[in-house]
């Protein structure tokens, strides 16, 4: 008999059904055995009387994956109103261990570190499940929305010979013997391909060799990437990223209402203009020092604070970041040059995006690089993109777990990475 | 005024537009001058007869940007049959260096590797645009077939503990002083996402230090990976690839046919049903010894040519591959257990893809595991979601690269990386 889906059991009332999943749960009473099947759509009960399917039950262990077969019968206090009235068990996989933590309860008692150890187990927490269907949703309502918006998506080179973001902090690789490097970001590679197709966007893993150890950082994260030409200023790449998120949220009550209930958490509204200020508002608005060029992460979230009783908004765009903040390639404002055509993305506390406008003049490129006394010829094969013509152009790079734990109200930003790569962590 | 892009101006005949690209070629007839613009939708034609408008085009570098406003006016013999007569001519980056290679031609006289030093240009050529504009849909039908298949997408980390194909052929880290590898596939977080989501897919980088040097390989590339759970062989896996090959050919035809044409190449017909034979049958076929285990790459080509008398397809299951070639995951034919249920993806004599049903008791993996000699130590993070259940399960991982090649007819993988790394080159 074809398989059928937990969600889909509700339409077979009365019929014959085989089901198939974990045995998430199994609870006796008196004679009766109740067990809930967990399938990739969610869970199910199964029940039965009998006595040697109550006892075969009762001696699985949890995590064991069954193939009921039975019929469907109106239940209220069963998931979806309905049970599977067992008729046949076929035992699958029977896993003998007991699980190294508990995952069959609506809140997980053992801590972070314990659930990253044994992730083959955790993650089949319908809280972990949850995450990671809401993250799926945020990977493909990026490229989706931006390939309706003339994007083009790019696989960019993660071994590279030049940093993009300056800094020691990249991890070296030893390639057939000499040294190359893991790309903190693409970068100069997106840059490169506005020449090319205007409109181009990544999704994709960049590496950041930072010692630090913070509830918002990981070594190994995925970044969502756009770039684009013809631009007036980092307006439009603002408009981009907040339509995108209006796609977005859209999407999320449509398709993860039940996610978001899961995990406690509540879908953001996104207004059609997120509210936009400067650095140097948003810090005398909070209390700081204007003379600094960025804001700290507890400024961040004061700054979100303060957005939202200004504006009753929970995402703000902070502009013109100062210049020494920002990558050697950030355009500066022509009317305050020592500020830039930059901002950040602050939702719930979190930078969650930083991006502006780029420099797009070949000779402008030369003059910073010399600046900063960095060897320009390492960048030759970036610079040949502005040489022969590229337009103004700014972009983005949005960090996938951070934005999926902000969504969430997660604390760690490893709860949303499936495996999480720290300064201590390279396994499982 | 708002910018008309180059696919739009037919629809403003008598009427003022701005346009905005790149000059794509300037062509003189007495004292009209021809321009060709090239925006990220395609070419244009735009015209003038002034004589500082002539000049002026005629002084700009090939690839300048320019924004041209003028009136629309039918013209046969133009790119959609309308050109802009031109009254403005805006100059947003002059370029005053001739070009490394000539790029506005139908066919590229620059041999590989010149086009791949230069690729900030030579990826603005026609062909090259067409080639990953065409990848660009293989990349979003795959995320969006599986996706609509209830497969979850997935990103799992490149810097692993363990080898998943085995042997020494992985990059090493310095990760944070101890080393670490660059993941050659997915396979081992794929397996383990079955117990949490059944179905799973990433499109993710992957690396192998092979030290080869061939036309259809390269040591960065970027595997289209699935995974599912529930199946009953091989067989379900294969479905599934042919139903999105299926998908994406239909998507080809009524998006890519330009680029197809461009190219000189041909949209494939993908069966409903794409042929399949045994290892042995074709190395029968194509007179080959029937003991090996594998094809060689001469043995794939004359295998493709073999369905193609054969079956009259373009496309070749090979299966059952010998058990020493393949991972210590793969799933022996309980028939045959020197053979396994494995399958190769043959198209245009490439192999494209590589896939199979897997191991899923764990007692199976642990005397495999003992069988190679092999320190299980390492996979213990791995071993935890058999030990803990898992249905017999299957995937594939498809070389994006390759198969545009193969899509495109072209004949080396290196021309379908927009940015290619192998054993000489990581840069540009």
């Amino acid at each position: 008999m074809p398989r059928t889906l937990s969600s889909e059991v509700a339409e077979h009332i009365g019929e014959p059904v085989t089901v198939k999943g974990w045995l998430h749960n199994v609870r006796s009473l008196g004679g009766v055995v109740f067990a809930l099947v967990r399938d990739r759509t969610g869970l199910m009960q199964a029940v039965t009387e009998d006595a040697a399917d109550a006892d075969l039950l009762r001696g699985l262990g949890s995590e064991s994956v069954v193939s009921i077969s039975g019929r469907v019968a109106q239940e209220p206090r069963a998931p979806g109103g309905v049970e599977v009235r067992i008729e046949r068990i076929e035992v699958i996989a029977c896993v003998e261990k007991a699980l190294p933590l508990q995952i069959n309860k609506a809140l997980i008692s053992a801590g972070l570190e314990t659930q990253l150890n044994h992730r083959a187990v955790s993650l089949r927490s319908p809280r972990a499940r949850a995450i990671f269907r809401v993250q799926h949703e945020v990977t493909l309502s990026f490229s989706e929305f931006l390939a309706g918006q003339g994007f083009t998506c790019i696989h960019t080179p993660k071994l590279v010979s030049a940093a993009a973001e300056g800094g020691a902090d990249v991890f070296e690789v030893d390639y057939f013997g000499r040294p190359v490097y893991l790309a903190q970001s693409p970068q100069l590679y997106k840059q490169m391909l506005v020449g090319v197709y205007e409109r181009v966007f990544e999704i994709a893993p960049a590496y950041r060799a930072e010692k630090h150890d913070t509830a918002r950082h990981t070594n190994e994260f995925t970044s969502l990437d756009l770039e684009l030409g013809f631009i007036e200023s980092h307006e439009d790449v603002m408009e981009v990223e907040n339509a995108w998120l209006c796609y977005l949220a859209t999407r999320l009550r449509e398709r993860c209402e039940e996610e978001f209930e899961v995990l406690g958490a509540r879908i953001p509204e996104v207004p059609e203009r997120i509210p936009r200020a400067r650095l140097s508002e948003v810090q005398a608005a909070i209390g700081r020092c204007g003379g600094e060029p960025d804001l700290d992460p507890e400024g961040e979230r004061l700054a979100s604070a303060w957005a939202h009783d200004r504006f009753g908004c929970e995402w703000l765009f902070v502009t013109h970041y100062g210049v020494e903040k920002r990558p050697f390639y950030t355009m500066p404002d022509p009317e305050a040059p020592h500020l830039t055509r930059s901002f950040d993305l602050l939702f719930r506390g979190w930078e969650t995006t930083t991006g502006g406008q780029r420099l797009h003049r070949i000779e402008d490129y030369r003059a910073k690089l010399r600046a900063i006394g960095s060897d320009s010829e390492s960048y030759d094969f970036y610079l040949a993109a502005f040489e022969y013509g590229l337009p103004p152009h700014g972009g983005l790079g949005a960090g996938l777990e951070r934005l999926t734990a902000r969504l969430l109200d997660l604390r760690n930003v490893r709860e949303a990475n499936l495996f999480a790569r720290d300064r201590t962590r390279v396994s499982p």
